[in-house]
């Protein structure tokens, strides 16, 4: 499929849009009237509806009662709160289930799923289709032209409940999708070298999906597979969205991200192109720095699927989740410095999942805008804090966060061909790496657009490769350019090692970039757990280290304890105008800052704003103005030196400004 | 179903009952010879015969052979030891598994267990029923009048390896239940809050039970499917006792529990009215003093059921188990320590799991009164030394456990309801809360009853609601109307959270007791793995922590750390002519200690008899006199001050008694 | 079965074989060219081929493109390296598993497998066989006569991953052989004990496999389908084996064991008469002292099979595996010394897994004799160098091991046996004390036969007995005697537990040896995790101890410390012109080499050349000239006194040889 061109649509509120999923459903009446009166309080101007809702309008096949949303959408309008309607394919009814289960997605092992879950169906069989669209045709039909109308939301996190489906009806619609991608059965069979242990095909028809077979699948089968899944819920999202377009064409139609550290279960870059305004859930993970990192990561990846445009955080929430063995609370403060980093970093919205915390279903501890408690509660003062602060900042609608001048690649196909199959090391997260590249650099704000191969690389001065398992031979062709024209690029190890097949480049690692790096990896070394390596420049490793020799590349460190002692470690090239990097060793973080400070000096990147530790900067560039986001993520007050007026209490900053502990500020610079 | 009236039924004994389950159909005649004698040596009074003889005596359908059973009970009856005769449901032959295999459990992914297990069957199995039922008429029709017969044993721990069937048999008893429980589907619907996840069933028929899904099931079925489970058992035993009473109306009829700390897999609390002697099976945990107080745990919770009347102890362990990942041997002394703890706590038993070691089967290293190696044994010696300790304190028998002014609140109901579903802290030992608060007061000897919300509370001073999660409107008023009448409460976090249909309770936790206590908590603060939040008394606390304010209650203690410094973490409110705590946190042993020296002081409650550390001392009390067990379980001698005669040595003791490490004493106090 | 009379057949190639697995197919042809020639550079002069082959020379069922075999095979006999052709059943074709998806194994709790992993197949099945000795019969006689072949290698690696199948044809297999073992139903019920829980058979027909029951299997029942999985496969090997001793009655017949600490899903010393050379592979695991002992211990088994005839080392790997949590690599030298360790053992080859590293299929990440990066590589260097070594001392070829007077007592069904089934200590990896017990005197260099209870023990002096937890009364009777004629036994705790049905011996413990050892252990006392207990002579134990008395025993250590305080803990009994030692705890390692010490003093053993730590020495002896093998594993220089030629470099040795840190020798002694 070839993406199309972006259609340009506006954004669905005018400004920056607040409030969040909201389930009116579950709720008797009454309870709707504090609702809307509670959301003025606040300042919501969007809500999602409808997510869960299949079941509540249509409870017998054919039979619907749309009294209900008709009339919360009537009172949505009346209170000037636009909405975000979404096609209900998340949760098919349980009527559904009971008549087709063999919609129900099957495991690895053979177990079909039950009814009760979440996206219980198979994205390739054909009666969920039929059933999908015709639903989603009769809400279109229905609330196409509602004056509160203003997006449409397909589904809901795709893939979140259904991630792969390995039934029959899969397995026939993964034979059609690999006679597409490979035409005949001899270059699938050529792809997955599977002359060997003798699995050749004869025809397409003898493929089954990698079903458990006692041992480890073929790795060029497991990451086929892996795209397909991926696929098969694109088309699955292109056919609702093709039914939403024809009905509504002048509306965006959107579906929920679930943009992480990676690899997602959906290829959300080669995604991106198909929504009209990419949207994202966040689930902060994690305590203090490690959590805000979290936060910046995934907003830097967001904004790397399409850098320069906004994006949508369509999910977050007010406090804590019930789904993680311990659920942390947010400590005060940090729902409001959640929400503006992922506004500092593109987003226009801050929406929760969800409006009035549940208090029967699956996620009756899902912290919710209004708690259990209700409004004489931290989270409700926070929350209305944070609807005036959003009010505040409204002009920053619509500006572009600072153009980056770092990047760091990441790709989700990558991701998924290292976790297929066996390894020279199956404990290594190898897709941590790039988070601990970000982290050195987000603790100096320098700031980093997370992005995939698909990306034109030009923008930017410097690139990290951390781990970029699978390269095609495009990747490294663009990657060298890069580098001939004057990037610089710093690439680990555990880059290159496969083509998009999932096999081995031979000839020494890393494949796909040893001849830019000018080095060749004969063999992997990885290390025992806790044990560490050194390097003759006093930077130490874990988890992984190489036997490497320079193949004309510049040694910057050697190994200086155990097996490979004396041989190189970190190299540089100089190649064109810039130079690459390669770093063979899993670095410990001060290690790491070193190498990280090597490898910008000269580039001349500057933060934002010169800022104490544990203070986040970063600006976004509008038409007219800039404004700098200060986020104290300390124990202590910090100062940083600006002029503007800040947004949030409207005071002239003359250069100087003291942000209390844990508080933020925006300040249109002047 | 109303619990029926007790039946006055006599102690199956004459005095404190002493054996255990015999299994002579494993071991040729003439070892038989050998056992009866040994039993009188050892002063055996009561065996359980028959749990696992199906297959036995009816080898093929419908062919018997009953003569071993005909000849072991004559035997037995010659030696004049008593019979309790089970009914042999535990174990369905192999030809019904063979012939009828869809009566055995399937599990929620769909697995049907196969043969060779025990307790093969669905509860709610039909076929398993008639065939169930047709045995229990023709072994109560050969042995009604036997002479040896003393008791019906029906099955054999029910639940223990049938705890939940998924199978299509279930699903339609389960919906049948769910009809008289809730009466039509649109009642269903709103006790499990469907709406959500759209999840509304349009017809009862539509219900299934909670099968893997993927997703974490909805917390109200969830629910509902524990008490079904243990509805379904009950059911069946019914079934089974109905049988029996109509053919043998003057024997009691028992089923072994297997109380622990629960949650259990049935409903002790709701299921013991319909025995006519409750029995326990317990095989204690741990070491040292942990060991001691897991015996007093499960004692005190059977003597609960019913405080004042005696209670069976059915099986225990003359040393180690098998099924433990290492099976600690009891330590010399132990076995006598462990009978005689059971004996000071209300069992007028002491009995094994199992007369004679197997030595093939899967409990052939199971510990027995008899091991493998004979009777030039440890075991043997200490089994033989028992029964003579039992016959020296037989006036015991029938006497009354001195009442206990404290009670601990627990419920198996609360427990499967914390368990279904995802909780704001997923790793948290719920039910182990109880036994924390209930260490405290053994170790100062200040008797317990552990008690559920059926229970009347009126006979207690000090009443302890340590984490009871669910929580009906009539227990809260029960509770509320034991405070205002002058009792005590200690309630802690976790409680009240959920109302009978597993809804969070809104308007601030803990929901039923909120009013009660005067205090409202907002939000749940989980504590991490590690961390630990200190308090401005000094106590400590880990696991758990709320932000909690005061509403009319007192502030006992305030939190001093973390992000929850300044707010209330203890607190205290006077109520009518009562007062009741809440304990918003999960405090540290030693914390504990001070809190409950705090919630007793002016109670004027008092152990025993003053003890040193590790001595514990129970009173039990007859018509005519009362007597003082004394268990040492220290390494040292202990002496505590009494006036009485030593049941066990027969010497008078005039004040102060002596205890070596290790030993025990019964005093019939003067 | 009788075990059939050895054939005499000459080893397949001149002297050592080196080499390994070859498959040309995953390759296009210009890289058969560059193998060739490399393998000549290597002196490689043997390898497998065909392994998986099958659905390269069978595309479609009755199809055949033998063309690129006979092409390699006549390359390969024309560059004068022999063949070790193998059958192709390890892997069947895709075809046969989408036609015959019945053939594939079924799980424990009823999943049946995938088509995708490696030895897909169910031993049991009819329809499996009848295709797999079609495609043996037509390989051999295609190239039974063709002049590179030296040897047949049937299927690969036998219970790899066809370890147990529970499927229907397998439970008809398995009463066929029941039947065969017991002759009727009630000799079975006796053996199995299946009174106990009265799971008595009434017909043959009633028995199934142990399938998930919920609890623990009967131990007889799962100890005989232990054996009954081991004896499906061997018929299956049998029925190869007779199709190629038919069509080529001169070549040897071989299957490569995957033998090591044990137990392994294949009897191995029941089954190595049936080859006509035993064959290993062999992946060391662990590094350091670990790693080289566990090569020790496996190459002492394989010996032990036939003490005195050379064995095949069927696979080894240059450098790292890929399906270990993390794959070390080989440090330089090791390989060398790994290949150098098995042919000191008695291992006439070095051969590895595989030639050339794949690029793709699920190995692609193990290591190869050429790897990934080619020629300029450690690994290549190293192969090529261990070529000329083999070449130097091929002369070795064929000679003995000096005879060892030392035996470790081993046995697969033993091991079945402790793993079947609950045990007093269900953590505690009892086949793991063998290793200990071998440790300590493969650090001494005094060579050891790892032997199974079929051995004829006669030539030995010290026999050690870890934990032999089954033992049937001939080999009680064996070890009686070997006492008795003057040997010296050294018998340990969970030895003679059990008989051949897995049932307890009661009476006390060492059941079969209590009565040459003079003692008898009347409980088990296992140790908890973390706890240690005292002897009186300053050893010290962990994981197990027992309540012991002598019964004529003279005691060498007393427990001193836990509640076995003051008991026997080590026992000496002198019996006839021998001593039989017990050991009832499981000693820490300082304490071992103590009683090791103790057990060896007086028998004159002398390892074949003193040596500093970490210095391995073991001889091997010819008709014309003994041979010193030295192998430093160490990180110094070592020297040893010895007078010969030095094979590797020629030097004449005159009295004293310094082996640098890492290195090897091989003296031709003087």
């Amino acid at each position: 499929m070839t993406a199309p061109e972006p259609r340009a649509l506006p954004w669905p509120t005018a400004g920056i849009a607040f409030g969040g999923d909201y389930n009116p459903e579950q709720w008797p009446r009454e309870v709707w009237d504090e609702d809307i009166r509670l959301m003025g309080d606040a300042g919501v101007n969007f809500v999602t509806l409808g997510v869960f809702s299949w079941g509540n309008f249509e409870p017998r096949e054919g039979e619907f009662d749309f009294g209900w949303l008709d009339e919360i959408m009537d009172r949505l309008d009346a209170a000037k709160i636009g909405v975000d309607l979404s096609t209900p394919t998340a949760s098919p009814p349980i009527w559904l289930h009971r008549e087709h289960p063999e919609i129900l997605p099957v495991t690895r092992t053979g177990q079909r799923y039950s009814q009760g879950g979440r996206l219980g169906w198979c994205a390739s069989n054909p009666i969920w289709r039929r059933y999908a669209l015709r639903v989603v045709e009769t809400v279109a039909a229905r609330y196409g032209s509602h004056p509160a109308l203003r997006m449409w939301h397909v589904s809901n996190e795709l893939g979140g409940g259904n991630r792969k489906c390995y039934c029959d009806a899969s397995a026939e619609h993964f034979r059609r999708w690999l006679l597409a991608r490979y035409g005949d059965v001899q270059s699938l069979n050529d792809a997955w070298g599977t002359a060997f242990w003798g699995h050749r095909y004869a025809d397409m028809d003898q493929v089954l999906p990698p079903r458990d077979c006692e041992t480890a699948p073929n790795p060029g089968l497991a990451l086929d597979f892996s795209r397909f899944a991926s696929d098969a819920l694109l088309e699955h999202f292109l056919a609702e969205r093709d039914v939403l377009v024809a009905l509504t064409p002048d509306l965006p139609v959107t579906t929920n991200f679930m943009v992480s550290t990676g690899p997602h279960v959906v290829d959300y870059a080669r995604w991106a192109p198909y929504v009209d305004i990419t949207a994202n859930d966040h689930y902060a993970a994690g305590a203090g720095a490690v959590r805000a990192q979290d936060v910046a990561f995934a907003a830097d990846r967001m904004r790397g699927f399409n850098p320069g445009a906004p994006w949508m955080l369509m999910e977050h929430a007010a406090s804590a989740v019930e789904w993680r063995p311990r659920n942390r609370a947010n400590e005060p403060g940090e729902l409001i410095r959640d929400s503006l980093a992922h506004v500092a970093r593109g987003a226009d919205s801050s929406l929760f999942f969800q409006w009035r915390a549940s208090t029967a279903g699956v996620e009756q501890f899902h912290s919710g805008m209004l708690p259990h408690a209700g409004t004489r509660t931290r989270i409700w003062r926070e929350v209305c804090q944070l609807g005036g602060i959003l009010r505040s900042i409204n002009e920053v609608a619509g500006s572009a966060v600072e153009a980056a001048r770092i990047a760091i690649l990441v790709d989700d196909e990558a991701g998924w061909a290292w976790n297929a199959g066996q390894k020279p090391h199956n404990e290594l997260p190898l897709p941590q790496l790039a988070r601990e590249y970000h982290q050195v650099l987000w603790e100096r704000n320098l700031l980093v657009d997370v992005v995939s191969p698909l990306t034109n690389l030009r923008r930017y001065d410097l690139l990290i490769i951390p781990g970029l398992y699978l390269a095609s031979n495009a990747t490294a062709r663009a990657i060298d350019l890069f580098v001939r024209q004057g990037g610089r690029a710093v690439v680990t190890f555990l880059s290159g090692i496969v083509d998009p097949t999932n096999r081995v480049r031979a000839g020494g690692y890393p494949g796909a970039f040893r001849d830019l790096l000018g080095v060749v990896s004969e063999e992997f070394y990885p290390l025992l757990a806790g044990d560490s390596v050194a390097l003759d420049n006093g930077w130490t490793a874990t988890t992984w280290s190489e036997l490497l020799s320079s193949d004309g590349a510049e040694i910057v460190a050697r190994y200086s304890s155990g097996p490979l002692s004396g041989s190189p470690a970190v190299t540089r090239r100089k190649v064109g105008r810039g130079e690459a990097w390669y770093v063979s060793a899993w670095l410990e973080q001060n290690s790491l800052e070193q190498l990280l400070s090597a490898a910008v000096a000269g580039l001349g990147l500057q933060p934002p704003a010169q800022a104490p530790q544990d203070v986040e900067v970063v600006r976004r560039v509008g038409p007219t103005a800039s404004y700098l986001f200060v986020l104290n993520h300390g124990v202590e007050s910090a100062t940083i030196k600006v002029r503007g007026v800040d947004l949030l209490g409207g005071a002239l900053i003359d250069g100087s400004l003291t942000i209390p502990a844990g508080m933020v500020a925006v300040v249109k610079e002047l």
